[in-house]
């Protein structure tokens, strides 16, 4: 049997969108209140509260109302003045995408690059911060999901910290699904959404602002005010005795509600370790398998998605479309200079759970060997379920 | 008894954001899928094409993901290019409001105005377009929301057309709740959302855009482009095959697609004349209450709310608080100039069903008497049903 | 316009099914597991001991799974024995329904009955007792739904104990809509459901039973055991660490935890307000209207249902179909000997609020004035407004 | 990591309660109509009908408003009266457990029994029939789901048949899974339900019933009438102008029909040959890790669960504990005479996906090597994969 393209898959082991909770789904489809409704006021003060602990920032995390890629746009277009120099720091394909938005809002570009398998070293940040000191942002991305890469935010937020510089970190695709935040990684913006570990469908994005961001985005002339792309509108409009620059996304807010409770319920550290765990057992399934993952190096690895190096000679939508018609299993592709190179598996909020390495594994075993690229897929099943008993 | 401000109102009976359907409620708790799932592929251009005959658009609606005031914004930075001189039509606050951004597009503003009870007499555009035919685009608020006022589009698009201009019309809360569309109103950019009479949550915008104006604003090299704020870029997205700009709302689209399915079952024309019908009964209820209606004549009301202006004495915020209060019932504030002096009720989606002027009559009445300005509200409830029964 | 009867009506104002509480329904789209899973085995376990006090039975009360006719016929097959002398109370069709069931089981049955419009005084109950001790049980219903009076079963329940005999107690349809419960209506068996004041659709039943309720049962040979109708089976069954005697229903289990948290987070008083004060509301609109309602005194009228007499040449059939094809509003017929003579207007959980009166009045006006039974509706709803002001 | 008893399990593959498809979950969310509203009435009405062409029985299928045992125990006690002799064939638990209904409706038990490994043969059938004319019913459970063995029930109702004898077919767990219904089978009383292969929650059952198998119930005078036991109360009750003998479980029967829409969305053939596969991959998975199936031979065994036998030495309840503690999957135990002699993997409804029998062998391996009884869970992944690659 086949799976036909429009036929509903089982599994949706992407790096997003991810599947999302139950509880979330059931969250979406509460009742829809007016904004202006005491009720959701409360509603959007609690939530914006409850993310407090969670994103550490300095004050009260902002909630734009489009998905992450707005809040990173907002972000750029917000702290970026004319004239200011931003260590754009490249690891892949997200990293890089930031330095047209830098010189859209007229910064000027300075990269400090490494090969897409690779992270970036903080200590190279630091030369680069010491050899140019008219530097005012640096901006990183610290899960470069095309590659599948962590980059090592705490080590280069307190190298920026300490050179006095502002921090813009994207952590997209991290947050909640390891220990990252505001705080621990110094960011002054610090961009994330609920929408991958957290378990929501897309449309919100998450800002932790440090008073630091606050005061250079409120110092910029050209900061998108009055606009879908505004940060600085939205300052306040966490309180529920304040006004929203436009209507929130209602039914987003009250399933991001329910993504928080589910995620405190948890408890953090425990929804992270889940995340390395399937992670862990899925990376060692691949290399049991004789296939290798993009990273350099297995510590550069994420614990959110694991992206596998495709076998020469293998296609890798082929690869794709087959795991989806065979088995039902829906991976997600590279992008950009990664498309075609590499497979990715995401590990995100419900999918975070180490028996889905199984079902990723069996997926991508079966379809490699129906390719023509035979691997011993048991063999990969039996070392991913030695990693998660050892877990 | 009082309902506690956080506790959950009976009735939302306000001008947006408006209860949703159930159905579409149920919708957005659809699986979430990746987006470059086929399945999902398909879905998107299924929903969009549904929208064609709704639409009547020249092309096929964009899809953007953020409430629609985003679209307006990407609408006005899109269409209107450096030196554009836009003639702007204004009988209200919304109308009024698009102003910053088209000279933020570097546009010169030409504004006709009518006191924000009364609505545009196409034969002023027709004079304004002789007296300046310098101007390229014009701009109008189909539904003047904050006064409750429907502007004459067909009349005014026809003008329009016939003198060779672009037309922007913000179709907002109009659409879907009557006899508006892309084609009827000679729209080259036609803005609405499923948030209002569809009955959706707010988060998604839809635009129509007609062939001149897909010309216009590939013409301008300032429209968005690679942004959350761009038109341009969702062009072909909606093309299962094609790629798209960045992650759409996946669960707003399983709901959107749940409103069109009811839309098109019921009928429009159904839907329009529950819309009107309510309408008709709250306003005969209103005014045989000894109330005035804001509009300067019937003629110029909403369908799709009605907007009743504050007695004398009577404190705007303290009658809905009251009304909320006492009866669970929440109204819609003016907004900006009609501020403090008019109440809204909302006619869209699931409350535009004519019992519902009578929940709405009897929360507004005994709020009013409770505030010391009696009126007699059963007498309202009689000529309500009176309406209901003649409709 | 007219409501199509294939139509979704707007309210749905019956004695039940009635509309269940949005929270009831995202919690029955909860994920189901299986039922010997630890995590549903606590829940239920949780779910049965939530239910203590609300009941405020002497054991934790038992949940069958059949809607609560089903939790009837098990109450009385278990608790009557061959040979058993009943005293059945009837006021009203449901009352005497019990009849057939006590003389299958082998009982006697002993009637005290007046008229339909009237309730039981504790008085007759005493001398009934005294002049025939070979009573063992009495049974009563406690809100005879289709007359829409309430019998004072705390007076009768004092009577009973005093007498030293059983009582078997069916407030399916005022029990948390109102101050009724296993301990202060001293009964020994309790049948009561979620489907009516708590908001929950039709599928449970739920029974609160004494000491002495379980030694009886537990002494009747002829008690249902191994059956769906056994009461018996389930005596333990709400202990996490004992087994289910048939696969429990999982979805409407999950519902009513959503539907108690809800009472208990409102608070069972204030919710007990609230019927009442929907309820007087209601009775003054009818009132007003020159209707009659069908209890011969108010003292005797449900706060969950208001029974409205017929106005002679009225076709109760008709006004029923009239409200829904003209408002969307669907009101329950008489039943039995009721059946023809009164319409009823439910208030129960999601329905028990004051402005859902003028709901029912304005349809009910509405209709009985298309049909040419002329009344004032603007009255009716003047009255209930000012009953509502007044709570 | 461990999943602890009370947090949520990853995955349910039991033989039911199922996990139910998302699309019954949000049918179930759906509006609680009142149960005599016309559109309800229609609903019914459609549900029963869509049900014909399924159960393929004479008659317009009845839904009785209760899991399929309550269907069971109707069946029985409806179909058997006094002094007839039933040939009970009893191939397992389930088959045996008919007998003390047969006996408590009056029936003589004649019973037919192989080991719990086997299954009936059809021609001890007929030289039972033959041997006793005096029998009038036949009783089959086809899928005897504690041994996870499918009864040849098309050629054993055929046999019934050709004696004239009524024949009773319980096909709870096998119905929607496989190709059986009351045409082939012959089945005078069909007893099913949507709570196993259709992937809805237990509440409801579903019975076909055969012109003979009407008249047989109807002759019977102790058939249940005014009861919960009832199916003859039921039999005009899926016509929209008939009254329901109490009130059916509405959200139920909402989310009945979402199911049927899949079902037959999907196709039944290509729903069945998913079961079979999923099941042919489990099977090929447990022999190749060394673990022997409970049927004694493979065509014996039902496409819609698997039982393993347990290994000698190892505590079955302890490796259903281990399997959830480590990797979140949750299995059904043996039932009476094959509790703690296997475990059961169902493949019902939406876990009747081949890749979940890879999730079931990992989980089940782990699981065993954990307990000390090391099994090669990577030779039976890679089994698994090569059935489902040739299915």
């Amino acid at each position: 049997m086949r799976y036909a393209p429009t036929q509903a898959p089982v599994f949706t082991l992407t790096t997003g969108p991810v599947d999302a909770y139950p509880a979330v789904l059931r969250g979406l489809a509460s009742p829809v209140l007016y904004d202006y409704d005491p009720m959701f006021q409360a509603t959007y003060q609690r939530v914006s509260e409850k993310l407090v602990p969670l994103v550490a920032s300095e004050t009260v995390p902002v909630i734009l109302h489009g998905e992450p890629i707005m809040a990173l746009e907002a972000a750029v277009a917000s702290l970026v003045a004319q004239g200011d120099v931003v260590l754009n720091l490249v690891s892949g394909v997200y990293g890089k995408g930031l330095a047209p938005w830098i010189e859209r809002a007229g910064g000027v570009v300075e990269t400090l690059a490494v090969p897409y398998d690779r992270v970036i070293d903080p200590a190279e940040v630091a030369a680069a911060l010491s050899a140019r000191p008219e530097i005012t942002v640096v901006s990183v991305c610290h899960h470069d999901t095309p590659s599948g890469t962590i980059n090592p935010v705490e080590a280069i937020g307190k190298v920026v910290a300490e050179h006095g510089k502002l921090l813009l970190v994207d952590a997209v695709s991290s947050f909640a699904g390891m220990a990252v935040d505001a705080k621990n990684s110094h960011a002054d913006l610090f961009v994330t959404g609920p929408n991958k570990c957290m378990g929501c469908p897309p449309g919100l994005s998450i800002l932790g602002v440090s008073h630091k961001g606050w005061a250079k985005m409120k110092a910029n002339p050209d900061a998108p005010r009055a606009s879908m792309l505004s940060i600085l509108d939205w300052e306040e409009a966490w309180r529920a005795d304040r006004p929203f620059p436009f209507t929130p996304s209602v039914a987003e807010v009250n399933g991001l509600e329910a993504a928080i409770d589910l995620y405190v319920a948890e408890g953090p550290e425990a929804v992270w370790a889940r995340h390395a765990l399937t992670a862990a057992a899925c990376r060692a399934g691949v290399l049991a398998m004789g296939l290798d993952i993009w990273p350099a190096e297995e510590s550069f690895a994420s614990p959110t998605a694991t992206a596998v190096t495709m076998p020469a000679g293998v296609d890798e939508q082929k690869l794709r479309d087959e795991a989806r018609a065979r088995y039902g299993v829906v991976f997600s592709s590279g992008r950009g200079e990664t498309a075609g190179k590499l497979t990715r598996i995401g590990h995100m909020g419900p999918t975070a759970q180490p028996i889905y390495a199984i079902v990723a594994l069996a997926a991508l075993g079966g379809a490699l060997t129906a390719l023509g690229h035979a691997v011993d897929t048991g063999k990969g099943v039996a070392a991913a379920l030695a990693a998660i008993d050892a877990g």
